[in-house]
């Protein structure tokens, strides 16, 4: 998908909502794991209650390898399953040496047809480039991430700017975004001024505390140029038989907040 | 695998060698095509012809699932392969908030049960620690890798030293290790200085032209404290029937050298 098919997405939808499809066979609700693909059931169900509110789907690939095979295999008939109209975000962290990257690229970008992946800067540009030779496709780097983790070496001696600032000479608004976390809100208005075009993945809404109207505030562009991702908050919403109609309300309750957002920005 | 085994295995076979499983479909002798699972088929011929020169196995990630699920099953027929005296190494250079990297440590050692698995520091020590949780388990973490990119991040600021020093307060020499590139052999010293007593994974000798007994020279300790990896110079050493012959004899040369390296230096 490329950027003004997202725009326009986001546009029609008044809703830049990006959903967290991790699901955990532990913490389904237990009627599903009478399905011969659990996970990909509890996900079919998610993504039927919940696309009408949300642009984008985004599977952390943790959750499926812990599952081997057959964790595999859920990711692969889930990315099937959202529709066209909806953009595909690969959460993955990957970054290796430029033959390897290619490869994750290929895996992500080809095998699985995601419109983008997520990728950890730490390896520098080598790491980085090949996910973004490919026409439509997008690399999504780490920036400033939502964890307490993100104090250890991403924010002394801003390093993390500096990597804004050095990654964003790789590629182009229309084929890099980058990952800030929504715990991190009061250094959203800086990072939005180093990157005033790129879109910004923001997880770390709902479950980790981020505060939706405050990131939208700080952040939004032109273009709106802002995915906020909830996943534990939406798709655990419900845990017994109406789960998915939960996770439709807290998706509806974002998309509103969201709507507000767009509407006062413009 | 716990670090005396890995230590006793290394003085018994006067190896640190440690081989990449990294075999791309269109890389392969083209008779391993007809079988109906031609990369575990490669792996398979290539662990029998080298086991015995080195002490440990490394596939890389990106390998396998740039196959898909295929490349899963390939993966996974494979780690069951590698004989249970060798180490074993999914290099997948994961890392993400706790509750993520902790499913991550689930995937690779206890689903596919390697030993270990290298781990990207950017997202710091809740993105780390899931992995130092079990048993005789290890996390390798990224300090300064072997590719151009290292320039852009690692080396301004003596970043990876920053790294090492804090890294090494996460776990212990029984269950940290950390990767630098044979590339870097001038950081070497100061680097084995910084973590006298851990392992420390050393690719880039071989095909991204490292030196060998430069590295060895530098960075070996009272345990041996190397693996050192080679993957491309290894495994297509030859490229027609006797490919596995071809990479026994490349891995022997290599095992030579580290003996020599082992009795010097002691």
């Amino acid at each position: 998908m490329n950027r003004s098919e997202l725009v326009n997405q986001i546009r029609l939808k008044e809703s830049f909502l990006c959903i967290g499809l991790d699901a955990e066979l532990t913490q389904l609700p237990a009627h599903l794991l009478d399905f011969s693909d659990p996970v990909f059931e509890f996900n079919r169900q998610i993504i039927d209650a919940t696309k009408n509110y949300c642009v984008a789907y985004k599977p952390n690939l943790a959750f499926y390898e812990a599952l081997g095979k057959k964790g595999w295999e859920s990711l692969e008939r889930t990315v099937d399953y959202i529709p066209k109209t909806h953009f595909t975000i690969a959460d993955a962290k990957r970054g290796d040496i430029g033959n390897t990257s290619r490869l994750y690229a290929k895996a992500f970008f080809e095998t699985l047809n995601f419109d983008a992946v997520t990728v950890a800067p730490y390896m520098g540009e080598d790491s980085v480039k090949p996910f973004l030779e490919f026409k439509d496709k997008w690399a999504i780097v780490l920036a400033l991430t939502s964890n307490k983790g993100a104090q250890d070496f991403q924010i002394p001696g801003d390093l993390y700017k500096h990597i804004l600032r050095k990654a964003q000479t790789w590629g182009t608004p229309e084929n890099l975004m980058f990952v800030v976390g929504a715990t991190q809100a009061d250094k959203l208005k800086e990072i939005r001024e180093l990157v005033p075009d790129h879109f910004l993945l923001v997880p770390g809404v709902g479950a980790q505390g981020g505060d939706l109207t405050e990131v939208a505030g700080s952040a939004l562009n032109k273009d709106v140029g802002l995915l906020i991702n909830a996943s534990r908050s939406i798709i655990y919403a419900g845990k017994e038989m109406d789960f998915a109609e939960k996770a439709a309300t807290e998706s509806i309750s974002m998309q509103r907040l969201m709507k507000i957002a767009m509407t006062t920005k413009s």
